[in-house]
């Protein structure tokens, strides 16, 4: 997999993509990276990437000349057919399952804006428009970081375990089960007894009433895709009204 | 406003937040940022941070220890009361409301947790949990870093311009307008008539339906919370019937 960005700030990319799962997964080959110099496509003295809005208003936009030529030019240096995404609030919200759409692709160019925004004209070279959620960053960078640290860690054999995938949050449409490590006992806060049963059915059966009962308490838009029994749907209304009571006694 | 991070890859943030506004903003000493290293809170040759889940299962998790001694030190070595957040996907899902929030605070320290969770027993010493939404993140470091730059725009003075906070996208329940700048056309690609006009009363209009219908079409969930007129809900409605038939089409 190819992964690219086009920024104003390359640098910014390299030292998370050097490091820990991104790194090892770079080292051993199953991705590559090209951070791109916007200002590489400029053809002025001050290597002007940014200019005033039209009718007005605070702030700079991206100029379209630039990007136009920037992601036609990187396109076109490889054969590859290049996925082309562009961050804007105005985007899909990022989710897991975007992640493993792009983790399909072959070559994916993230173009990341900055100042307060790009010119509407460069939206038609993105193949989709993503934003990261209902919050305002300064520029693309980060977002680009999010989606490709999202994606690098579906690549088989990215994480060192092959099955670490499997039990994430969101893969089964549940948040993820408490979990616990040693010591068993820590200031007098104890795990949970059945974890140290050794009895796999009594856990495997504990951790998805944890489960269940965690999407209830603080996501539960997400109990729809869950696939539950009637059983578990009694649980998960039980967990819902404990969380409400504890609000109603908290306030 | 002192921002602090806790993680095992301290280093990941200095680039960033030395750049750009973020960089110009810490200069002038609007904020001071302080990157602790968790092993330093550990007190084995190894420097060991993380153990094996109890009950079994892939992956491991982040000790309890280290994490209550290093938060504790940390939170006792300054007067000034530190507001502590950690990360994960069962966390409050980030919005731009939570970083205005964010932004009123004194001190903030942001717990970034790493491999494949964090011992439950931690959150006690949360006084919040964040999720940057439903994706799974390697870990928190690129979490702190989206919330630390959309809460550091916000503090005055941030941003060259005191007013660019204004009219970005969501501060007024909708979406931001189309933008654009110099040349008026592009290889043909005009721009709205309307803009280079100079009739400030007129720009202003054209820009509000703009954003009216960049909302309906792309995020009507927002409309509820912009204060839309009669006419201006027309327009909605209108905006919305077209994008859905453009849908048909394309399918």
């Amino acid at each position: 997999m190819v992964l690219e960005t086009l920024s104003v700030f390359p640098e910014l990319f390299e030292p998370y993509m050097s490091t820990s799962i991104m790194g090892r997964a770079r080292t051993a080959g199953l991705f590559s990276f090209e951070a791109h110099d916007l200002r590489d496509w400029t053809h002025d003295r001050h290597r002007t990437v940014d200019d005033a809005p039209f009718g007005g208003g605070q702030g700079m936009l991206m100029k379209p000349g630039p990007i136009f030529e920037a992601v036609r030019d990187i396109v076109g240096r490889d054969q590859r057919r290049a996925h082309v995404v562009f961050f804007s609030p105005c985007g899909k919200t990022f989710a897991q399952a975007d992640a493993q759409r792009l983790a399909q692709k072959e070559r994916v160019l993230f173009v990341c804006g900055r100042y307060e925004g790009m010119d509407e004209r460069v939206y038609e070279l993105a193949d989709e428009v993503l934003s990261m959620g209902d919050f305002v960053l300064t520029g693309g960078e980060l977002a680009a970081l999010c989606v490709m640290d999202a994606v690098v860690r579906l690549i088989p054999g990215a994480l060192g375990d092959a099955m670490s995938n499997v039990d994430e949050s969101f893969e089964g449409g549940l948040l993820e089960y408490a979990q616990y490590t040693r010591p068993a006992s820590f200031e007098g806060r104890e795990v949970p007894a059945v974890l140290l049963s050794g009895d796999h059915a009594r856990i495997a059966a504990w951790r998805r009433q944890s489960a269940i009962a965690r999407t209830a308490a603080w996501r539960p838009d997400l109990l729809g895709g869950a696939n539950l029994t009637s059983d578990e749907w009694d649980l998960a209304y039980r967990a819902q009204r404990t969380q409400h009571e504890e609000g109603e006694a908290d306030a």
